[in-house]
């Protein structure tokens, strides 16, 4: 069987969801594309949590619950932390720690973070190919009144309170895409982009000098996945973000994110009446039930995504 | 109420007998000089086996069944780093990773390894001062028949199974004693050599340059208490190292060692025999019972090292 080579772009939990959806297919080769810009250091230990998300949730050993971090987590580690004094609002489970600690000792030898990320998804016995968009260290900060935090200070510690006026992506600049992630878009058969936070999962993936071009140019069709129905996200600060950096807080404000770059944009079928505001960007606009609440929505999504492609494809066409 | 000013030089489990011994006596300020030869990284993170057994122990979180780690402990970010392929033959604990992970962040930020130590005895409750013999890093490692090992491959991953035939100190020769250290010797009204092994434990301390000339030019008595009884050790290789390096394997082969830097060395009663030769190495001798198999056993041997020490102290004035 001749499997249909589809590359996401995603970020944190939506994203994650939307790449079981897609591993779910026996008849796709799925690759995965992360966010690394919410990687942080904790007790010297260097936390990727998007990635690890993905990870989690396509080994199957997420907590469901929470939708990040493993089941049958511990806090032994956190607790001995505690008592020696260190800011422990970052919640990291014993299990978890095991994985940081390894992937710490590696990048230390020298290992190129994406090799190690993708060392650790087939250790977890993830079929899909896990590819990091950088080896370099990006670091997503938000600006709000109180001043600049950095990301997880902001999405953990703060809970995701304050609103953002600003975001600046430190080292973005000269950060260096990686084969393997200019590989997956120009060599993909499908370019999803997940129902991701355009803002802070999407675009520090699109900012890495070479990536955005590198979906421009690409031939296979690009569909992106709203975040947002009805002017809200499922999980997460994306809507108000949005909102208060003066883009429109819908699925036509994600839309205009991905101008230059997508296809065909999927909303919820309750934002039909977006259709004509989306189509005025120059991509066409369709849509889904795309909420995801168990397994059979998040596979059924990829099925109608995958289906949609064919429709650009012969746009494209007559074009 | 004036407290006697001990400081003790300890390494393991023996050690911390002895020094939970000295802890238990309300009159009695201790201060203990660990071994940090058997430091050692694994997965990226500085464990410090002695001085950990230590803290824990004085501390009252020490597994009791095995005598090393802390009780309530879990494998889950061992397990972890097993899944990802990493040699797991030492036995890390989660909340065991909470310290050597707060550990090494400090060692990466430059802080001295004896203050890193010292705060984490306060953040644990021990009320003794927990002093490091240096501050630079050293590493036993012994040679086998199967050629040099480190010391925790020897002790931990090889059981002490093998003969040793060589023992070096990585690191000694350029290393430089704490001034915590150094003062601890020369402020203590009584210095003890804990029961511990005098080869992998207490050679690394007193073979730190300056430390064994500050015993030796000490003012306050100075005693050994053997860790062997009857030729044999409660627990560890100390003896058959002994035999395999070409020592007597008993109390008058650990006393040799001590001739140049103590005064009396405590026995045990049914080694009463073996008195006439430790005195022929110029120093006293003294019986006692000291197999601690309880906390009363502890306190009770370390109140006759006290009584003892008068004794020593007269006999200095006689000499």
């Amino acid at each position: 069987m001749t499997r249909l080579k589809v590359t996401l772009l995603a970020g944190g939990v939506g994203g994650a969801k939307m790449a079981e959806g897609f591993a779910a297919l026996d008849d796709v080769d799925l690759t995965v594309i992360g966010n690394i810009a919410d990687d942080a250091q904790f007790h010297g230990l260097w936390v990727s949590p998007d990635i690890d998300t993905m990870i989690y949730t396509l080994a199957g050993v997420i907590d469901r619950d929470q939708g990040w971090g493993v089941a049958d987590e511990g806090r032994r580690a956190l607790d001995t932390l505690k008592r020696l004094g260190e800011d422990t609002w970052m919640f990291l489970g014993d299990r978890d720690f095991g994985l940081h600690i390894h992937r710490t000792s590696r990048i230390a030898k020298g290992e190129r973070r994406s090799v190690i990320a993708a060392d650790i998804a087939r250790s977890f016995g993830v079929d899909a190919k896990i590819v990091l968009p950088t080896d370099d260290v990006i670091q997503t900060r938000v600006r709000t009144e109180a001043g600049w935090l950095g990301f997880q200070e902001y999405f953990v510690r703060e809970r995701c309170a304050p609103d953002i006026f600003e975001i600046a992506f430190d080292g973005m600049e000269t950060a260096r895409p990686t084969p393997e992630a200019l590989q997956a878009i120009s060599g993909a058969e499908l370019l999803v982009i997940a129902p991701s936070n355009p803002l802070v999962s999407i675009a520090p993936i699109l900012g890495i000098p070479g990536l955005r071009d590198a979906m421009a140019g690409a031939s296979a069709p690009r569909i992106a996945v709203s975040p947002l129905i009805a002017g809200k996200v499922v999980k997460g600060p994306a809507d108000r973000m949005l909102a208060s950096l003066g883009h429109r807080q819908d699925a036509v404000g994600v839309a205009a994110l991905y101008a230059d770059i997508i296809d065909l944009m999927v909303i919820d079928t309750q934002d039909a009446g977006l259709s004509e505001d989306i189509e005025r960007l120059g991509m066409a606009a369709a849509t889904a039930d795309i909420l995801m609440k168990d397994a059979r929505d998040k596979a059924g999504l990829a099925e109608t995504v995958i289906a949609m492609a064919g429709r650009v494809a012969q746009r494209g066409d007559a074009a």
